[in-house]
């Protein structure tokens, strides 16, 4: 027997061709009675009809996966956070998406090229921008691409971007310390060279500046470039990290003269926070710890702790929408800006 | 001009066609210099050759592409850890991961039927084993296809699974708690119905049993089958479970007989710990905090602190394997174990 087509459902359905399309189309808006789609998709089955995807795909020319360039690994929940938004926002549209770990550049431009795969997302770090040749070979070749977190485009290759609002996120934060009667505010930042870092930096000087009576000292990690390309990937660096973080911040709060009730540790990096609130807590004073990023403690259950919640997921799903887009109308590039929510918690009531 | 072949660009380089395929090859085992291969690649990109890599998958009927069905989010560490791990080990073996948000069953086997996957692998979770419409399939159209975290595969259809010890982590535990001096055990777990819990149930029955002078107790959390199915889309049935929690475990521990240095408690899920060692330092003894999977508090930064490690990133890496021999030299399908650590931590000593 031939392989079965589509007018062979719709002859033993007694329906039409396209009712049968649409009723074997998980992503079509037509209305059509469940139990009509749930007959047509028995028969379908019964004799053996497949959707030949692939074949399908190259005619169409349409893999429909998009590709993403993810170089830290899922196991940092911000990237989780992303990766979900992307893989929930792509599933609407009816897109896979490819996790491209590790590849070259030119390998996942070859990929979209030559079909593979339909569009790339590039998902920055801290210590990582598009890389030169990347950005270069996907202005070459007109490659649909959208970066998230990178900041917006700029020069002669140009792309459609979604980055997140770190200014605002540490004016909030400073706003609520100082509300909760916070005078003096110890920054405790990394120092490394980002794009991120460096605004969020001056936004914390800018914020603090601007209340009278209010004044910040600076702590600094300990988090080097250097150290920062070895924490990810060797266990002993990471504990390394950490315990040297410890102990700057014990040499920090040493003197005894802060007041816990008027002083805040307020962290860049949500990384910090678990070591910094559980030292803090070995010291005589309950000091409130904040931070520009969400951490992995929930401010829900520990007392005098709170985030700037950078909404990573909503941004994977606008990325998911706007790379959809690229590889489909070809809109013009579109520079997206997500503000974050300050995540005060509360406390349990009982 | 000719769209470029691979002898073309041998010609321009002097070098046989057969180098041309291995320097353009980045998964290539030949030994070549890092030099010509730089050359090839150069030449090959000025002459505009295009691997046009879905053709060649149509041709091969290869996508180099697994799906992974997993209906739980990536923000759960656990299932971040598995994915990253499947990523890395798919990278090696040259495929791609594609996340397969919320498909049908039906869908996900068209897809591999039809090209446009090589292999399926089923990520179980404690309320979810392999569907039934999904195991049919399977087995009717033999498609390619692993589970993790299912229990090994029995009946008429059979593929590979990978699958953790839980037995042996509830040993390891208890063994631990024992050496500490800790004679009480508070067994907190959950009112799921699922494989692993029953497991778990048992060990931690056994393992206290046969050691005398030793008892325990339980004290379930509230998660039932209808709570788990709300807390992953809805905070506020989250927040709930966590208050509800907090208030069962002040219940347990309010008689004040509980010694903290011989009584400890002990969670089935991870997912637990942040709220029973957060509100265990509310009670006037510190006690001793273990769980039968890591949690996201790190037991180096959390005194009193222990968990059984499952090799999530490991048992990722080997689904990972299995999947792309089942859908390249289909080997008979194998069954995987895989042992835990026991992660006591150390604490700062500084």
């Amino acid at each position: 027997m031939n392989r079965p087509t589509l007018k062979d459902i719709a002859t033993r359905a007694g329906v039409s061709v396209s009712t049968v399309s649409y009723a074997l189309n998980d992503n079509s808006t037509l209305p059509l009675a469940a139990s009509t789609k749930a007959r047509i998709k028995a028969i379908a089955r019964e004799l053996g009809y497949v959707p030949n995807s692939l074949a399908r795909s190259l005619q169409a020319r349409s893999s429909r996966t998009v590709g993403v360039l993810l170089n830290k690994r899922l196991t940092t929940p911000r990237y989780a956070e992303i990766a979900q938004g992307l893989s929930e926002g792509l599933a609407d549209r009816g897109f896979h998406l490819a996790l491209l770990d590790g590849p070259s550049a030119a390998r996942s431009v070859d990929d979209t090229r030559g079909g593979r795969l339909e569009g790339l997302v590039f998902i920055g770090h801290d210590d990582h921008k598009v890389p030169a040749d990347l950005a270069e070979q996907v202005g070459e070749h007109d490659v649909p691409f959208g970066t998230l977190d990178c900041g917006p485009a700029t020069g002669p290759s140009r792309w459609s971007s979604v980055d997140f609002d770190y200014a605002l996120g540490a004016e909030q934060v400073v706003g609520h310390l100082v509300d909760q009667g916070v005078r003096t505010i110890v920054h405790i930042r990394p120092e490394v060279t980002s794009r991120a870092d460096e605004i969020r930096t001056r936004a914390v000087e800018t914020a603090v500046a601007s209340r009278a009576g209010t004044r910040m000292r600076v702590m600094p990690t300990g988090m080097t470039n250097d150290v920062l390309s070895h924490v990810d990937t060797d266990p002993a660096a990471m504990w390394q990290y950490v315990e040297d973080l410890s102990r700057r911040l014990d040499a920090e709060l040493a003197s005894g003269e802060d007041d816990p009730d008027t002083t805040a540790l307020l962290c860049s990096w949500g990384g910090d926070v678990e070591t910094v609130y559980r030292r803090s807590r070995e010291h005589d004073g309950r000091f409130r710890v904040a931070a520009l990023a969400s951490g992995i403690l929930e401010p829900l259950l520990w007392p005098g702790l709170s985030y700037s919640r950078l909404p990573l997921h909503e941004a994977g799903r606008v990325c998911a929408d706007l790379i959809v887009d690229a590889s489909t109308t070809r809109p013009s590039p579109a520079q997206v800006l997500l503000g974050p929510a300050l995540d005060t918690g509360h406390h349990l009531q009982i």
